[in-house]
């Protein structure tokens, strides 16, 4: 069976398709028997409208595009979640968009959010990311754009972030408290955001508590994974640096530098401490146990939706917008990978 | 800036829309001087065609519909990477939505698919569907479906599968080989096809290696999730049966089970071995480290897309197009976890 369309129940009926339009609407300039003969023969037909269809007078497609780095990926998958069941809440549908922290690729995917004429975006922005033009683009097509986790300060739009300065500084404190003296950092990628945010809030806390700041126990780990972890892990202990606790940015990386240590014998918390970031679910499943910082995913997708449908509904209904960024609450949870 | 029409630049020219519109697409009948005055004209507006707004003539949208259980999810969240990933190559842009298991939910969201004209769908069966008039209905529209994962054997269309009943028997087989004699099965749900296939095969498996079959070893895992390991290895327990191996049909089921070990000092392997399924990537990162059944989502993602293109482009063309099963390989991944 073929696409029905209004056309075809016109011709059926030997009716105007205006006609049929407004009988399926329930205009009252239509006579009551012309409503019935063409419901029962959109309904014979198995007719379904379309919902979706650009809204001629309001140009909603109630459709949003939502662009993530990764999505094989705990955080942005519980973002995802949150967003989804936020949309379908509303009545909107989703297209999911993967970047792989590619400038190239988001920029790609940003013009192809625009052509499809959606209602609103929803986004974090990709590690290779530093340009934010064609962001700036899609904002002066008046598209709606909420930004989340990663974010950029050169974009007038509304945000949904965390405090990783502070988040960050809980992590090493907690590494403090519990008798740390020489902590290591196993950092994120230089660009983003979020990632110079958390340095800053490690070397913060240790300035804060009278312990030194050395920047010779700071590991770059470009993707934040498990074998970056892996990798620095190794390279601390290369470097026989006697450092007692490492925080690091991320539960991935987290749990390779305790692969590491576990097939070296090294005990952890005993001999050294661990703090990984975000509360991904592995997190609980490891031994030990990984101490992290909790990062509500679910909570921010829900959210971004949320501030996103307020400014579509604002943009539709002619009044002005104001952007928020709204900061989400993390806390410490502490585990069995430090004392 | 507002949203630019081809309405707009006709008006701002002086020329009809249909002109400009053979103008943009370099018709013939169009002069040198009239296409260059509108290109230019649409540049300085900053005109973006709509290249997904539905095709008049093939009436494709250039937009799929995807449903899946859940998204955060490492095997179900792979699968959407190959299908993103294969839709992005082809040009097509992808509808997530999560069913959450949900039979009532998966049918409104087919529903919706239905309303939005998406060109395709794929699926994974939520675990509460057992009718499948929703499904049969979406094909009533002519929509290409391909189902993967947990498909169903009443509906005629492209599947992507494992042959999970030939997974289970072999990691059932590796528990057997390892010297277990007493193994308990951590089954899945009563209604899913894969469920029963993976309980199927370690059925058969026992048999043909002169194990009996004891139907009290056998742990329903409703959610087959981490709790539910949990729950069935404490039950296990409590049941004092003796029980030397557990195949379980997931990794988080398992990973519940070696928990409940490690926190009762029961040893593994020595003590009980443990068998998951689906090669999450946590399996390898627990201590034990967990042995089990890869499971290749995102080629099943990058598959399903792949055939569904070829459904779509089929139709197209209006040539006929016969459905296909593709089962992919699955293999035994030996950690830790068993001997």
């Amino acid at each position: 069976m073929r696409e029905v369309t209004l056309k075809q129940i016109a011709e059926n009926l030997g009716i105007s398709i205006t006609t049929v339009s407004k009988a399926l609407k329930n205009y009252s300039d239509v006579s009551k028997s012309t409503k019935e003969r063409v419901k029962e023969e959109a309904k014979r037909l198995n007719y379904k409208p379309n919902v979706f269809a650009v809204n001629l007078r309001t140009k909603e497609s109630k459709t949003v595009g939502l662009i993530i780095p990764e999505v094989v990926h705990h955080f942005f998958s519980s973002v995802v979640n949150g967003i989804i069941e936020q949309a379908e809440k509303k009545g909107y549908l989703v297209i999911i968009l993967q970047s792989n922290e590619s400038y190239k690729l988001e920029k790609k995917q940003i013009d192809l959010l625009i052509r499809k004429r959606v209602d609103g975006v929803m986004m974090s922005l990709a590690n290779k990311s530093i340009d934010i033009a064609h962001l700036k683009e899609l904002q002066s097509h008046d598209i709606p754009l909420v930004m989340f986790d990663k974010i950029s300060k050169m974009v007038n739009c509304s945000k949904i972030i965390i405090n990783d300065r502070k988040a960050a500084y809980e992590a090493t404190k907690h590494l403090i408290d519990s008798g740390c003296k020489k902590i290591a950092h196993f950092r994120g990628a230089l660009q983003p955001q979020n990632s110079i945010d958390r340095f800053l809030g490690y070397k913060k806390a240790l300035e804060d508590h009278g312990l030194p700041y050395d920047s010779s126990l700071v590991y770059l780990c470009e993707n934040v994974d498990y074998e970056d972890g892996r990798r620095a892990a190794l390279q601390l202990l290369k470097d026989k640096k006697d450092v007692d606790g490492i925080f690091a940015i991320t539960d991935m990386a987290a749990t390779g530098a305790i692969a590491v240590f576990n097939e070296k014998g090294i005990k952890v918390p005993d001999d050294i401490s661990i703090m990984g970031f975000s509360n991904w679910f592995l997190s609980q499943a490891i031994t030990p146990s990984l101490s992290t910082v909790d990062q509500p995913g679910f909570e921010m997708g829900k959210k971004s939706f949320k501030l996103l449908y307020k400014e579509m509904k604002a943009k539709k209904k002619g009044v002005p917008f104001e952007p928020k960024t709204v900061v989400l609450d993390t806390y410490v949870i502490k585990r069995n990978s430090t004392k």
